[in-house]
């Protein structure tokens, strides 16, 4: 799962009101507003990822109405200076500041404004990439490979991947996958995109989403047309059997291994009514597998897609099992949505043939299994004690979801969760809280429950920094 | 520049409407009609690529009428399953079809319906990436890279190949570039339909394109809700003169190094026409420098975008001068189109962050320059070649263009386009004739000269294939 907010980039400090020196101008008190605010983004006055205050607490500073504050926001934001996201307030948005290039030394050093120990889920551990099995599957591929690869390739994805894939899949997910199904693409978001657009194509007006979910790919459904229901999710995973009382739903997108961020595993009778709602609507289930690989417990559960291969999307993603660097990321396709796919790609393939090749080298010649057994031993290491160290140092801290994947659910006491991130951000360590995560409308019937609660990836950090960062954790437990 | 049907992909005969053995069935006759073409399409009886008779052609052979077979075809092609492309026809959809892959030693081989000789536009000579300085590159990038170099990257592109691409660009294309213009794209057509959203999010209704051209690049436009008034290629290149007589268009695309396919170069005065335009308009000009760095007769004329930074998109490609399989582009952007672009991106960067890094130590340890070199030899001799041997053996033909580039172009007696094209075709050499890069419209108060051409590709054939192709080219010059 892309987590492009949960980035190690610095989050700077909010902008209060007071710091906003803003110099009004202009015909109009909005043009004003938009001018002065676009001006201080562009001379890099408000740095990106500076958090504006509330409309309300500017338009109190500035002597202006609210809605003259909201309409300079959201022209600034329809601009692309500004972003807003639920739970995250206005934000400069990340654009291009001329940044030199880190030192490879500097990876782990903290740097100013930079968190410390990183736990904002969202990616592997960086530090563990197979640098040196990547190389060599890189020559071994770059060696063997036909004049043509270096060409204008096949809109599905190179055939040596898509094979790999084909071999891989339902070998270690359950996936039923042919070379002809499979299609390679840029990162998950870039398949969800291609998705999205088919549907839309297809003229359908809904996809259902989890009720706790990554914001992003909500953007990116809503961004092709398409509207977003929520399902309540509760702790046997989505009700899915919710999904025939949601008018207009054409597909839904569920996490059934390891739901993010809750961490359950959807029950088998509501992996069974997805099916069953799937096969008597039509509709299509978008399994987004983005880290099945690791699981800790068990034999990981076999992917929803072997059910019925024909009414199931499976995402598969080499941004948690390897590195997000590759954007590399695969789905496998009912067989009738091939070639819709791959006009919405523009039937031009997106990713470089020689990263393409280097990983099915990498997987074909089992380096990838050799790496994710490697990835799974340490990554349960860390699982095990950071809940060893919880239940000594905060016994009152309820750990959630089956042991999988790269982060945790830590359930804290009512209305702590706020106060709990930032004392975590004063001690330099940067989490999430829930908040942000969760998803809800006021139409739905339901409300999700009041649970305060923070994310926690502890696959991150380095080994240098894992004590630290697990000392700093227990430390600001409430 | 990218050519996805100028790929070595086998171009399947057209099948005569005798061939196609239909099966009428269902209700009606075009629901019937429908179906059974899209089950000879998934069963595989019509084969990728298949060229589909004219809708008069077949409506005669099954005894229905043409408007049948027409709505039949535009349902399919709305569906993905098959293809329109002005001057090609319509066709069998590239979708998935279970190819395993090809064996080093295959890439030059001739197949059975493969061309022996390859001279379609659009690739350059894949035989000689440089394998093993790539290598190389990728090794030292791969070693130096800080561990955030496998994360989840700048949304405008590594720093490090923004940054040499910021050295490299003003000093051998006069492009007037900052690492913080600089963004990274999964190719041409990945950065054409970027700009194509944020022109459309700025309200812009048309972008006005050259008269000749690659259609595929006139549906991305379109594809963004843009229109695509044609601007008239004459010998001195686009007459941007014309800009301010084609209303509402906010931007044109241009290819002024080496007009694409003619091979003129724009005239000084069109050039700043097309600049005193975009000032007066406040409109853009997106210049697609797809071959720039060739030039064989004197050094390469600079950029346009160093006329004006602020009003110039530049588009330059790693398709070209190192090979398409990279999926590696770049623009150069005005400043205050920099967070719109990210915000078109969806936030995220799209290409391999290691294919990145590669590439910034291909260039900054002068590999780029020194493979440029030697390639604009290579290819220089070949077009050499090329004119010495027309003139001896064809002194009716007349090559246009200037020495440039990858691809010249032939010109032909009247009338005589589609038959060499044929007689090409049966001595196993794939050439494309000019008639599918023309681009007029009824109300544009011109049309095109009656010119049959021929679009040769002489950079393309490997160093074992050359001599052989020359020969078969000379053979069918009328």
């Amino acid at each position: 799962m892309t987590d492009s907010w949960a980035n190690p980039a610095p989050d700077p400090p909010a902008a209060s009101g007071a710091d906003l020196l803003l110099e009004l101008h202009g015909p109009g008190l909005r043009a004003g507003l938009t001018d002065a605010l676009r001006e201080a983004v562009r001379n890099g006055r408000l740095a990106a990822g500076t958090r504006l205050p509330s409309s309300r607490s500017l338009a109190v500073d500035l002597g202006v109405a609210r809605n003259t504050v909201a309409n300079a926001y959201a022209e600034l934001i329809a601009e692309g200076w500004l972003t807003a996201r639920q739970g995250s307030g206005t934000r400069v948005a990340r654009r291009a500041t001329p940044r030199r290039a880190a030192s490879p030394a500097s990876g782990d050093t903290p740097t100013r404004g930079r968190p410390t120990y990183g736990l904002l889920p969202g990616s592997p551990n960086l530090a563990e990439f197979p640098r040196t099995q990547w190389l060599a599957a890189a020559r071994r591929a770059l060696t063997a490979a036909p004049h043509d690869a270096f060409g204008y390739g096949d809109a599905l994805g190179r055939v040596e991947l898509r094979t790999a894939l084909a071999d891989y899949l339902p070998r270690a997910r359950g996936v039923y996958a042919t070379p002809e199904r499979v299609v390679v693409c840029s990162g998950f978001q870039h398949g969800l995109t291609l998705v999205a657009r088919v549907l839309r194509g297809r003229r359908v007006r809904a996809v259902a989403v989890e009720s706790y979910g990554f914001g992003v790919y909500r953007d990116v459904l809503t961004g092709a047309g398409l509207r977003t229901p929520p399902l309540y999710v509760d702790e046997c995973g989505a009700r899915t059997d919710d999904l025939a009382r949601l008018p207009g739903v054409g597909a839904v997108l569920l996490t059934p291994a390891h739901q993010y961020p809750t961490g359950v595993a959807l029950r088998p009778d509501r992996r069974a009514a997805a099916v069953d709602w799937a096969r008597a609507s039509g509709g299509l289930i978008l399994e987004d597998d983005y880290d099945g690989e690791f699981r800790y417990d068990r034999q990981p559960v076999g992917a929803l897609q072997g059910l019925d291969p024909e009414r199931v999307v499976y995402f598969g993603t080499a941004s948690k099992s390897l590195a997000p660097g590759l954007r590399l990321a695969w789905m496998v396709l009912p067989e009738e949505l091939v070639p819709e796919i791959e006009a919405a790609k523009g039937h031009i393939d997106w990713a470089s043939s020689l990263e393409q090749l280097t990983l099915a080298e990498f997987i074909s010649s089992g380096a990838y299994d050799r790496h994710l057994r490697a990835m799974r031993l340490r990554y349960r290491r860390r699982r095990d004690q950071l809940v060893a160290a919880l239940a000594q140092r905060a016994p009152g801290i309820r750990v959630t979801g089956v042991a999988a994947g790269l982060q945790v659910l830590l359930e804290l006491p009512r209305g702590t969760e706020r106060s709990v991130v930032e004392a975590a951000a004063a001690r330099g360590l940067a989490v999430r809280g829930m908040a942000q995560f969760r998803y809800e409308v006021a139409d739905s019937g339901w409300r999700l429950p009041e649970q305060d609660a923070l994310v926690v990836n502890y696959a991150a950090p380095p080994d240098s920094a894992w004590a630290g960062a697990l000392d700093a954790l227990c430390r600001v437990m409430p």
